[in-house]
């Protein structure tokens, strides 16, 4: 790699955007963001009524997280069954690969979402959509399928909608699908704010959804990191998946190391994108003065890290004083059990 | 990719053959046939008593079709235990990765069938044949191993077999291994035309082998389609798997759509080879005047499909006016259900 | 391929190594040994309290073995559980990708061992040790993380240690985890000299761990192979893996064919590498006047194997008189069950 252009972050807000009716979005896949290997990310926003049409993506399964607004999302499974759900803010959704669906911003203010995808190669390329099949295939064969006539199929879209903007669906609309028992959760829809995190009293908060919480999601795992002011989420790595991060507020360094002595420090800001390679070693600081919220994704269905100071607390104190050359008063001051968080001010 | 080359077709039968004592072969790998980077296929004739000689594929899995003929095979599997089957058309076989096998013409007529590799990149570097093996191993480790003589040893064929003519086996050998009872299936041979199909009236059938109906085809899935004169396989795509298509008769028209605007429509004719990559959308119509009849293979255990009349119907009114820019009474017009096929005269 | 160039072998032992305090080093990756795409190997040397310091591989399980001398291994989990075990001449471990672990000679002799990883690209590009990741990471972060003060820090070293010599462990630490009862194999650690192995008098032995018996080695499977002077572990091939060898002792022949009348004879003594690729078909014959020792990793969980005698006698005795165009008579004269090895003498 080159050194001089070694870069792990990537300032997605500030991309010009894909604007359409109804809503615009900005991508990150690992043509625009060399890193972004194992995973691409996007960053979307549709007024209400907007529609993102009908459409499927064929390398890469869909993981969403809503941070503002509310939305309604139809889902066809290749069994047969299909699927609709309501998102509001904090809640996450998985579409596997190659799946039928929609998504389509509800009520009164416009929905901002972020898409999480397990293929950095994810790109328009790879996405296809229902106007574009359509207006794709020969106009007779469209009205035999639909069941229409040649006048009629010349009323469809003779290109990509990609967007769409409509009417906000109506309540008959949004519960079209019979329940019979609310639920917190669905197959597809997992609350993730309703969850109970992991807290550091004055350090932060974690809540991770892996495949354990919400059993449709196979292939990748969420979780959503608040650090307070000052605080360190400690040097630690992933042994099984690469990361991929949006910050959704604050500012944050962060130091990638990649062995060999290479090693690249960027500062993080909200908008920001963050990648974070398989194994590679890494920690987070809240270098601001609000806290620090972190969206972030793996590429693996189960989630694992190994931290620093679990690691060194693990090991015999010989092991310690050998691997250092240090004393043993010094490996004494070293943690004595797993940190996860160190709040500010504790140096 | 060049489009003014993209093509999913590749005249298979047109090609010339490999012949040899005993038969012919005509192969497409993903260098005679680019697009097939998947899946490749091999249409393979034998005269009665023709032996494609004991072999293994390093780095693919064989599902094996009989159109004509009979043929008995051969197969051992790593955990010491062998087995010989009888295949007659309509039959088909599933070898793992890398097992020992051969095939051998019965009976008294040509056997013709077809090959389908979970790999495009199959080809004759990766195919074992037990001749070759011998002949380019020392001869005097050829005859510890064998318990001969130099002498005998350099009896053997010098050089690969590949082909080999021989007597067409007598009842004795075919019932070589003592069956306690007859079976419709074994671990490798599965009646494909005993299945009941899926039924279109008037349009078409599928009849489909998946990991389900044959458990030992962890990696293949199989399909054999029938559509009458003018049915339309519907507008569909699979998220799981590539699709290779050999065209036993008829003809058919197939799109095979990318994406972005970018779609490819071709003739297809008896003897013709087909493909479309995973995600794909493609349908396929009978233009002839008779059944076409399609074996297709799947590179993957389990079979899936989206249907575009299955997707449409599954979601709400709203969202299809919106999406498509149409009124509500053209939505209605579209189908309520999944079609699957339709037949001809229905637009 | 460039056939001029087509190697399976790389002296290993005769490569210039790394040294350092405490101990030397010789790998072998696909840089080295272009051959080696899917194993990698090194071989390891620790004088008595020499450390391979704390590390971790991003891209490779690790399975090692003991040839001489005692070590200790200390190893962390993503589940925050830790291990300690010792190691004795002919014992095996297995860690995972990207788990944490540091191995330290113990005793009063030199410590010799093998390391086999499940990736040819292993390389130092994706080992990461500790001191590495504490001294790219700024002094603040380091102490904020460890509770240092920034004088304490720097303490710490300022580069890579990789090898560090330290003290003997003495018995307090080689205890310092609590065993309730005795184990004849732990977590990571398997007992191979312990096992019972496959005998073929006059011929040879085999030990084999795989999944089935260590359950944590899910990725690679070892075998200990001896064989008798002049005796020939037969004709045969892995439909599943690939195969790194390390010749411990003794001189052996091996040719490996790889399909098309390409095939490759090499040498092999004591402290050489030999690789096969998956599919291709070899044997290996023990050329020399004292018994050839090989240990041999494979880059899967289970093991499989297909003998020429196993497959031959398997088949009806019409089919191999087709495919080798021979007597009856001299197809009577081949195996009629699997030999496995043969002993010298047997031609």
């Amino acid at each position: 790699m080159n050194q001089e252009k070694l870069s792990f972050k990537f300032e997605l807000e500030k991309k010009v955007p894909r604007p359409a009716p109804g809503g615009i979005t900005r991508g990150a896949s690992v043509k625009d963001f060399p890193a972004s290997v194992g995973l691409a990310g996007v960053s979307m926003r549709l007024e209400p009524g907007g529609m993102r049409e009908l459409h499927w993506h064929a390398n890469a399964a869909e993981w969403g997280y809503v941070i503002t607004g509310s939305m309604r999302n139809t889902l066809v499974h290749p069994d047969g069954t299909s699927y609709i759900d309501n998102f509001e803010p904090g809640d996450v959704w998985y579409f596997p690969k190659g799946y039928g669906h929609t998504l389509q911003a509800t009520g009164s203010e416009e929905c901002h979402f972020i898409l999480i995808f397990d293929n950095g190669n994810f790109s328009e390329d790879h996405t296809f959509s229902v106007t574009d099949f359509i207006a794709n295939t020969p106009n007779d064969i469209v009205a035999q399928n639909l069941g229409l006539t040649l006048d009629e199929v010349r009323l469809l879209p003779h290109s990509e909608a990609y967007f769409a903007l409509g009417q906000v669906p109506d309540d008959s609309s949004l519960i079209a699908q019979a329940r019979n028992e609310p639920a917190l959760m669905t197959m597809h829809r997992y609350p993730f704010h309703a969850q109970n995190p992991r807290v550091v009293p004055g350090g932060g908060k974690q809540r991770i959804v892996s495949q354990k919480e919400f059993p449709i999601s196979a292939t990748i795992t969420g979780s959503l990191l608040e650090l307070e002011p000052g605080a360190l989420r400690e040097m630690h790595w992933h042994p099984n998946a690469d990361e991929w991060q949006y910050y959704i507020s604050g500012q944050a360094e962060m130091t990638v190391f990649l062995a060999e002595a290479t090693a690249v420090t960027e500062e993080f800001n909200s908008g920001d994108v963050g990648y974070v390679p398989m194994g590679a070693g890494h920690y987070i600081k809240n270098t601001g003065t609000e806290v620090c919220r972190i969206l972030i994704g793996f590429n693996a269905g189960n989630y694992e890290s190994i931290d620093l100071s679990q690691w060194l607390s693990s090991n015999p104190q010989d092991v310690l004083v050998t691997n250092f050359g240090v004393s043993k008063e010094l490996i004494d001051k070293m943690p004595k059990s797993e940190l996860f968080i160190r709040a500010a001010g504790r140096t």
